[in-house]
């Protein structure tokens, strides 16, 4: 099978009015940036929702106009792939709360004219996916064959399951976990306090001057650690050490110091702090074992495939195993696969080969189980 | 035996004059603090001296006139215990770069009067060893019966090791590695970059006017993290999620929040950033593997207690493990232990009962072979 991409695509935008939260507030307006690649079918039966990791966007693949990078999924989804849009229509969405397009702290304020800053109200996985769900029904979708995601788009994905079960055939929940763990909330926390520490921030009022760069890239430079491994980062740092300084001259001397203060400064360039903060305390909060993850009387039918990476200690391996045990416990139909990667948890993007496999095979398996007939 | 504290015991200081350093500086003028328990015997002989971690001091055991809590390591230094101050003389010295008594980038500048801050010289683990072996001779000990230490103690362990074998009977490295990883050092420029990040940092000319504070609370904050494990903050806070806030407050809504908030600001009381930023790039430049480990025409007969345990994701097992396999294909006489442990890299100040079998038993059979005749 020939393995091309999507070509050119680009960012849409869908806005509804008065938006309740989780926690009661109601946002006025909100827009979701959303991408879409393939072809719905007639009877609109064939549509994947792919949600985005924590700094992620809805530009999963392709390439945008003069773009030489492709979106952040591009080697998963396209013509043969895993995410195939030669059978599937795939819709990605920034997510609310973000900066890519979707309504975040960074928007504008109806009720001020300005920035929402940190008055913002707090949000959480379940206002993502339940955004998520005006769009597919934008669409005319009644049923999703598969919502798929790795780190916080696994977390939307087990919120799917949680709260709209009857609206998806099946699920891929990636390096994930059923509720965060104290480290993982601890990392998030460190990186808050780098952004809230810098005097840029202003307590979320920073629009429109300085911006809280130096503490954004130190919470980046600590996500850039978590989503490796000891191991990848010996291989891509094969520590020669530098020539002794005489004096402490505040340059990076290590290849690897180079490289995190790279991605830092790249990353505030992308990225609004604001944004860190609320998407991160979204994270903390997410816990689909509080609620007796998948109750009996919902009486699901939903196909899983949980994928975990041998090597990921962000969201290590028996997290997923969790996830898988909690499914099977209630008589859920499971593939689980603890891919052997050294990556750590940026896995979830590079294991391309594994993935595709699982992936594509899963859900080839499930349309035609479901719309024709047999495997 | 019965198993008590030292008691009262007060720091020491120990001067010299023009100091020349790895890289050809020299300071005009050197002070390490220290403390000793238990007595030096007639002959000399039955020296230990214990190396402190990265934020550590000299005050490893008993009490200070007036304090509530005891030394560091009170839990192993002591009459009866791992360290056994009945038969043992035990010097502790707070390093070299440290804040805690001894010359660092806090301390006056001759040269100008005021603190050094940043013109103070880059100093390597092998400055603040050769600065203890002239505390050690100052007592007139030609020979350390043993050399012990976790963490940034066991670089200090590893290097007398390579620049004074002929200086000591025994070394206990414990939780250490023969050279610091990319990972650990990326962990360190984060804590760095968060210093440096802060405006009141100025350059490391902070003395005298507000010190950069929330930097390095933030960089304690995220080292406490990597001092713990997933299994141990889990234990430790078992997450009962908080109630959603109605918007984002800034608030330490988790109890692993707080805790890492609280141990932040309780560290920058104690601790100076510059002397976080020299001593964690001491540790970064560590590195005994580049000089193959103990050459052979050395002709060592050191023994050797090489201690980790299991739940250290900071400093990994395969690290110790790569000592031993060092040592043993130098044929030296090695005793490891990979102790079983869920507290991660703190184990080595928390594991006292495994700790005090290994530890008291090697050093007393050590002490019987090489002064009694026998074990």
């Amino acid at each position: 099978m020939k393995k091309k991409d999507v070509g050119i695509v680009k960012t849409e935008y869908f806005t509804f009015k008065n938006f309740t939260l989780e926690n009661g507030k109601i946002l006025p307006e909100v827009t979701i940036a959303y991408e879409t690649y393939g072809k719905l079918n007639d009877k609109k039966t064939n549509a994947v929702l792919i949600t985005h990791a924590f700094t992620g966007n809805a530009h999963c693949a392709g390439y945008h106009e003069g773009d030489e990078k492709p979106g952040w999924w591009n080697m998963l989804v396209g013509p043969g792939k895993a995410f195939n849009t030669d059978k599937y229509f795939i819709i990605c969405s920034n997510v609310l709360g973000g900066c890519a397009g979707s309504t975040g702290p960074s928007s504008i304020n109806p009720a001020t004219g300005i920035e929402y800053g940190t008055d913002f109200p707090a949000i959480t996985i379940s206002d993502m996916v339940r955004a998520q769900k005006k769009l597919v029904e934008f669409f005319g979708i009644e049923k999703l064959l598969c919502v798929a995601g790795g780190s916080m788009g696994g977390m939307q994905v087990l919120q799917w399951v949680m709260d709209y079960p009857e609206y998806i055939y099946s699920a891929i929940p990636i390096a994930i976990t059923l509720k965060s763990t104290p480290q993982q909330i601890a990392f998030n926390e460190v990186g808050r306090q780098s952004i809230m520490g810098d005097v840029a921030w202003k307590k979320g009022h920073y629009y429109g001057g300085p911006e809280p760069d130096k503490g954004l890239a130190v919470a980046r430079m600590l996500g850039h650690i978590t989503y490796m491994s000891d191991y990848s980062m010996q291989k891509k740092f094969p520590v020669k050490n530098p020539e002794l300084n005489e004096n402490f001259d505040f340059n990076a001397d290590f290849e690897v110091e180079e490289y995190l203060r790279y991605r830092g400064s790249s990353f505030v360039k992308r990225f609004d702090a604001n944004s860190y903060l609320y998407l991160s305390k979204a994270m903390d909060y997410f816990d689909v074992q509080k609620d007796n993850f998948l109750p009996e009387e919902k009486n699901l039918n939903i196909k899983f495939l949980v994928i975990s990476f041998k090597s990921d200690w962000l969201y290590p391996p028996y997290q997923s195993e969790n996830i898988v045990k909690q499914l099977k416990a209630k008589g859920q139909e499971v593939t689980y696969c603890n891919i052997y990667s050294t990556y750590g948890h940026d896995a979830f993007l590079l294991e391309v080969k594994d993935e595709t496999n699982l992936i594509r095979n899963f859900i080839d398996n499930l349309y035609k189980e479901v719309f024709e007939g047999g495997k």
